[in-house]
């Protein structure tokens, strides 16, 4: 009944909280400061076992999730990005089917989760202008398993959108003011718009740029995710946060009258 | 190329941020302090269209989002609750195919969301004690048109949980310690948990629930999200803002050794 | 050994959290939705002692504190404002003997408060443009008692700030960047700057304005406090709160090389 | 006219906003990673003059406010907790004159700030049960220049408090509840009551404990603060913050009726 790991296929290794390790299934010795572990002895056990490591420490040999492939794929910066790729999926309503243009690619995190998300009918159009980028997030997308949902495109979406009738628009770049006449043209009647920015001066611009476009419903929010240490009688929020990632802004594209 | 609105379907009619109206496209007047508006009218025209009331005021005429159904189906506490959904989607990776066990149902928002993600091909069980809660349930799903992607359950998810291998086991209930075990045996290897408490004490509890039945990767978050007034000179956060929902306790089964 | 209310002074009716009245013991009848409290009843009391309302409901009969001179002084902005003030006496170490230059007074809240601390040797000057308000203001600083440490003065702080050698300025204008230039020459050396501004741009341009004038330790913070709702096994943050009051910054004076 | 560095005097040498170090101003060379600089070349200099190191760095020699006292005096769980001093002193209105009962005295930064606002008439009572720590404290208030105001006290304050009729009693020790009926005894009526806790457990259990002795205006609040990195056009927060230092436990004595 239980789903079994495979040769080659994906594990994420779970030590603690802090240390979770994405390795493969295959003959390789993987080696940690809590002993090492022979990885091709993964390969027909259910995920969810523990395995043991040469020091007798227990690891979780988990399936990963997309959550898992955006933190790992996507180094520091992006981990804490992950409560703002949820905001964004579901106030556009990214779900099975839609047709969304994205971009900067970057590492792929963000391509990752939209795809995630749209498979198997959906579509992401994601741009990129450095091409060496485009590789990293390729192999970061086919990691993740979702390459196929993904077009990924060599192009400067400040120059262009060549895709129409979208279902969403979800911009992480500089000026995402400069996108926002092509995003309205790409996009279908009531369509979704989102954009990242990490100072606030740019959320002034493109909030602007938004409301010269007729877009409505034009938002911004911040999103703060703060964990806790939960233990009997002594409950309390750590004691370090991340304060800030970046603002977000949502709006929807009216028809002009 | 635009999606038309078809008689009988709904429509989400945008005054501004504060004012949006979920309405079907069918031979009634609809009347609001800023004049009224025959939604007959409304059909034929393709989604984004702005509609004018008798009083000149624009409305835009938007297809309702899952976003849009959770905050209209589920009244004050459900609309602050969108935050949360979100993160749960993304951290536990509910996608397209997914198997969800879910409750209490309540209004139906969650489970909403849920089946809004796991379909075409996935399910959500959704188990609520309350007959009557059931029937508001199945109104708001069927409106939000994933009524097909769950089964309502009239059970209690503290007395058992009848399906087993599931993806993950999602909780908005008083008592979610007492589901723990159950969350247990219903889940594959790896499988996520996550749940919903407005006080804190529910999280010590639930998380002590957790650690005793070998879970891991046990975390516990609360999520906040601030609203800004964008204005060119003169932007800052608004005055207001929720400061509390509940908090969020994730985690994900590790099998027995 | 207790203090007693003597006839003519101010006393806080304390009835619950939410509802605390700032009223004179002397012959009047103080009406509630709770009953009615002859108000000469209190003089000769202690303070501290619970009165009954003629429904049999008790009341708190409290010394003022300067903080709830603040409350009551100031209206619903002010309220909020409490934590800023506390945040800009600590931070710049206003105490006894201090000399601060303070603007606009508008109701002399924030005068109010350093005057407090300030007292018996300090001295605070209170810059406003209107006179309407200055009245108000002399009206609430005796109230509060503090009247003869504060000079209040007609005049304009972007104009110019007739004192020197003073150990701290404090503004909560407009316009503090058209300050800057005025405070440098009225502070001492290393003396302390703080403006308080409700929207980003102006910390933005205030910021800018204390480094062209060689300003050092400049910083910039925002501060916010969320009250919790306490109940054995059910305690959580308040449902909403006061997300922004406005920002603040703060400065020493370096001598000029 | 302006204030001069004398021989033996504490001046805080302002390098940047992380960099900034206590010393005096005597014959030694103090050597930073940015160049040396002889202490007593500082002497006779006004404050807030800036002085070159060895390397040509200028640093600017400050006179130290309590704010930086309690920041350099009491290591790093201490900076964070400045915000905290704040709300307690003007949240209680500890200005000068007044009575206040402090405990533990741990290494004297609440009792440092306490005994800044109530000199030079008042008085501070600082309880401590560890001999070691009361004179780690001894130095650095005689350092701040407040010992003259504050009695330090080798005692238990769940034990009892000696005196009476005081304004304020100030909790920040591990079991706030077991002082709270001497606390309900010390002070006068009306008096108010604070309690710092880092876990939520112990505010139920202080909460609890000062409703049992008929306390009034009980509130439980948290504190949290922000800071910018302000840039023309790339204002935003930073990246990371201390999320979470304690919980504040307010509350007045209302006499028995």
């Amino acid at each position: 009944m239980e789903e079994v790991i495979e040769r080659g296929s994906d594990v994420l290794l779970y030590l603690d909280e802090r240390r979770k390790y994405l390795v493969k299934a295959e003959g390789r010795v993987f080696h940690t400061h809590r002993g090492s572990i022979d990885l091709s002895s993964l390969v027909g056990k259910p995920y969810g076992t523990v395995v043991r490591s040469s020091l007798k420490v227990p690891f979780v040999a988990l399936k990963p999730t997309i959550y898992d492939y955006i933190c790992k794929l996507s180094r520091k910066t992006q981990v804490l990005y992950f409560k703002d790729i949820a905001l964004i999926v579901l106030r556009l309503g990214i779900g099975p089917g839609a047709r969304v243009v994205e971009g900067g690619t970057g590492s792929g995190a963000l391509a990752s989760a939209l795809a995630f998300f749209v498979k198997p009918t959906g579509r992401v159009y994601s741009y990129e202008v450095r091409e060496d980028l485009l590789e990293v997030a390729r192999a970061n997308l086919a990691r993740a398993g979702v390459l196929d949902y993904v077009e990924l495109k060599h192009a400067d979406l400040s120059k262009g959108i060549e895709e129409d009738g979208v279902d969403a628009v979800v911009l992480d770049l500089a000026t995402p003011w400069e996108v926002v006449p092509h995003a309205r043209r790409a996009l279908k009647g009531g369509g979704g718009f989102a954009s990242f920015s990490p100072v606030i001066n740019q959320v002034e611009r493109t909030v602007a740029a938004l409301r010269a476009e007729g877009f409505v419903d034009v938002e911004a929010v911040e999103c703060l995710t703060r964990g806790f240490k939960v233990e009997e009688g002594a409950t309390r929020p750590h004691s370090f946060m991340v304060a800030h990632t970046g603002y977000l802004v949502f709006a929807r594209k009216a028809l002009r009258e």
